[in-house]
C-alpha cells in the first residue's frame, strides 16, 4: 500500500489543531569551519523553550544528496510523494505568478528567442534577456491568438519569461518541449509522447506558428520555445485524505499555489510574520491544518546575506508566543529544505525539525539548530514522515490492524 | 523512478574529485564485553582528524541483518541498488581470477564431483576436495571440448572448483542448475527457464556429456556439475551515468572485475597501500572518481586476527596523509561489509562511515570507530546513500524540480 492510502485509510476525525510552521530554505552550513550555522547563530529563545518541550531530529526532504526544488520539497512536508507526484515546470510557473490552474489546464513555460530572419534557426535562446516591460507587451499581442474549442491564457513572468495555459476539454500532457536547448538550429515541433496527447500538441503547434507569424516584426523577441507542459498533478486534497480543514497562510504565489493544489484554502494575509500571525488568529477556529509559510528565510540564504537570514529566523523566533497563544495541539517547524547562505542555493543537506506537543517523549535537545537537532530524538526521518507524525500526535490515526 | 535513474537524471559536469576508500571488512566487534573493536583499537590519528572535520555514522550494506558478499556490498557503495542488479556466481567467479567478461558471456562456476561410475548417482559433491593441482590438470583435459559457434573458456579456480564460459553470439542466461545439492541422485541437465536460453542449456548440456567422456577414467573426480550460470549483469555504466572517469585501484581480482562491471578503469598497481597511493598519484589528473580498495582488513578479519587487522587499519592511517595531500574534494572512508575478527567472516552489522568534504556540516565525531560514529552527524544510512551524499558534496548533482 502506498503511504497516502494507509494514511487516508486510517484517518479518524478530531478537533485538535496542527501547525506546520516553514522557514523556507531554514538549513545552513558554517560560513567557516568551526562557525556556527544561521539557525544556531540566531537567538531563539522561544524556538529553543519548545524544543525543550518538544522532540527534534533532522529531516532529508526528499533522499540523500537530492537537492529539492520548493516544489518537491513541500509537496513532501504535505505528505506527497514527490517522486511519485511530479509538478511541472508549466505548472509551476503558472504558480507562481498567482494563476489558479484547473484541473483540466496545461499549462507551459514560455522563453522568448531570437530566430533568424531568414533560416529560422534560433540566434538567442533568450532573446537578450528582453526586460519584463518588453515581455509583457509581447504577451499582449499574442493574446489575439485564438484555438477552437479551447480558452487561451497568456501572462508574462519575468524577462524573457511567460506562462502559457490552454483551458478546455481534451487536453492531454505528455508533449516534448520545443526548445533544442541551444542555438543554430529551429525550435522543435510539440511531439506528443502518447496518443492522447496528439490534439494537444496540435493545438499548441497551431499556436507558435500563429504566435511566430505575430512576433515576425519584432527584434530581439521575434520567437518563442515552450517548456515543461503540465498538467495539474492531480494531488488527492488534503481535506479529503485526512478529514482536516486546511488553510495556507503564505505570502509568495508559489507556496500559495502549491498549497492549493494540495487542496488548501489560501488565506489573503499581509506580507509580514507579524500579519501572517493576525491572519492566523483571525482563521483559527475555521481550521484544523494550518501551513504557515516564511519565505524570507530562503531568500536571504540565496543571496548568500547571513545576517539577514539570522534576522528572519529571529523575527519567527518572536513571532512564536503569540503563535502558541492560540494553543495549537501540535506544532511542527522546519524548513522546507536548507538554502545555507555559504551556498547561495538550495542544498541537498539535512535540515533541523522541531516536533512539539503533549503527546511526544521530549529528547532533552534544548536548543533548536543543526548540530543539537543531531542527537535529537526524532533522529533522522524524511520530510514523508512528518505529516504521519504530526497527524499521530493530533489523535487523527487510528490503529492499523487489531 | 529508481534512485540510479534519479540520479541520472540530476548528474552534472563538474571538475571536483571524489575518493572513496574502502577498507574491506572495515567493521568489527569487541573481542570480549567492554573491549574496543578493531577499529577503536587501531591508533588512528589521521582518520580521527578527518572525521572532526567531516561527518560520520553507522551504514548498512543492504538491509539490517543481512549480511553481504563482496558483490553486493560493493554494488551498493558504487550506486547500484544489490537487490535489483544480481552478480551471477559464475560471473563473481570469474571476475574473481581475472577473467574479464564480454557482454554476450555466459559464466558458470563448476564443481568437479565423484559418480558412482555404474549408476551415474553422485558419491560426492566435491570429488573429495581434490588439490588445486589437480584441478588445473583435468582443467587441461576439458579444454579440448569444442561447441560448435562459440568459444569455450575454461579456468581453474582452486580446489575442486573451476569456471567455465561460453562466449558467442546468441547466448542467454535463465539456466537451471546441474548439481543436486545431494548424493544418491545424478547431476541434473541444464534446463531453461525461458525461452531464449534454449539454445545456451542445449551446449551447456552438450559439453558436460562431453566433460563426463573425458573424466570417466579419473577417480575421484570423474564428474562435475555446473551452478550458478549468469551473464554480465549489465551495469549502467558509472562514467556514463554520473558523467565522470572513474577509476579503481584495487589489488585484488574479484574487486578489479567488480569495479570494471560498473564501468571503472582499472588501474595497474603494486600490492601494497604504499603503491596504491603511487599510482593514485600518478593518475590523479586523469579520473574525478577513485575507489581504492584495501584487501587486508577484510583478510585479517577472515582469518580471526585481531591484531593484523588493526595493524592493517593503521597503515591506511598512516597512508591517509600523502591522499589527502592531493586535495580531493570530497573523501568517503567506509568498508565494503563488517568482517569482525571474533566472526571470522562477513557480518551484517553496521559499520562506520566518513564523509569528508568543505560542504558537509561537522558533527562535533572526533574519533573513527564504531560507537563513535553512532552519534554522527550522518545518523544511520545505507550503502546505496553514500555515493548520492559523495556527489552532492563534489557539485555534482543538480537540483530536483524547480
Amino acid at each position: 500500500m502506498d503511504p497516502l492510502s494507509l494514511l487516508r485509510s486510517l484517518a479518524v476525525p478530531n478537533t485538535t489543531k496542527i501547525l506546520l510552521l516553514v522557514l523556507d530554505g531554514l538549513g545552513g552550513l558554517p560560513l567557516e569551519e568551526g562557525g556556527p550555522t544561521e539557525l544556531e547563530a540566531a537567538h531563539t529563545p522561544n524556538l529553543d523553550a519548545l524544543a525543550a518541550r518538544g522532540i527534534c531530529g533532522l529531516s532529508t526532504p526528499i533522499a540523500p544528496g537530492i537537492t529539492p526544488g520548493s516544489g518537491p520539497a513541500h509537496l513532501a512536508l504535505f505528505g506527497y510523494d514527490p517522486l511519485a507526484y511530479e509538478i511541472g515546470r508549466g505548472v509551476l510557473e503558472a504558480l507562481g505568478i498567482g494563476l489558479e490552474l484547473q484541473p483540466e489546464d496545461v499549462a507551459a513555460r514560455g522563453n522568448f528567442c531570437t530566430l533568424d530572419p531568414q533560416t529560422g534557426v534560433i540566434l538567442d535562446r533568450r532573446a537578450g534577456r528582453i526586460p519584463t516591460e518588453v515581455c509583457a507587451r509581447l504577451v499582449e499581442k499574442l493574446r489575439a491568438i485564438r484555438l477552437p474549442g479551447v480558452e487561451v491564457l497568456v501572462e508574462p513572468v519575468q524577462d524573457y519569461r511567460f506562462v502559457l495555459v490552454l483551458r478546455g476539454p481534451g487536453l492531454a500532457d505528455g508533449l516534448t518541449e520545443t526548445d533544442p536547448q541551444r542555438t543554430g538550429v529551429p525550435p522543435l515541433p510539440v511531439q506528443p509522447t502518447r496518443p492522447e496527447a496528439a490534439h494537444t500538441a496540435d493545438l499548441l503547434n497551431r499556436w507558435l506558428r500563429a504566435a511566430f507569424t505575430l512576433l515576425a516584426d519584432e527584434h530581439p523577441a521575434n520567437g518563442c520555445t515552450l517548456r515543461g507542459m503540465a498538467k495539474n498533478p492531480g494531488l488527492p486534497p488534503m481535506p479529503e485524505v485526512y478529514g482536516m480543514r486546511c488553510a495556507a497562510i503564505a505570502t509568495y504565489p508559489m507556496y500559495r499555489g502549491l498549497a492549493r493544489l494540495a487542496g488548501m484554502e489560501v488565506l489573503p494575509t499581509g506580507s509580514t510574520v507579524e500579519d501572517q500571525v493576525q491572519t492566523l488568529r483571525q482563521h483559527w477556529e475555521g481550521y484544523d491544518f494550518f501551513f504557515f509559510h516564511v519565505k524570507k528565510t530562503d531568500s536571504a540564504g540565496e543571496d548568500g546575506d547571513f545576517a539577514r537570514k539570522v534576522q528572519v529566523i529571529e523575527e519567527v523566533d518572536r513571532a512564536l508566543p503569540a503563535i502558541l497563544e492560540l494553543h495549537p495541539d501540535v506544532v511542527v517547524v522546519t524548513g522546507d529544505h536548507a538554502t545555507p547562505a555559504r551556498w547561495k542555493a538550495h542544498s541537498w543537506h539535512e535540515l533541523p525539525v522541531l516536533l512539539w506537543s503533549h503527546n511526544v517523549c521530549p529528547d532533552g535537545v534544548t536548543r533548536f539548530g543543526e548540530r543539537a537537532c543531531m542527537s535529537g530524538g526524532l533522529g533522522h526521518i524524511r520530510h514523508l514522515d512528518i505529516l504521519p507524525l504530526a497527524l499521530a500526535c493530533a489523535g487523527r490515526l487510528t490503529k492499523l490492524g487489531a
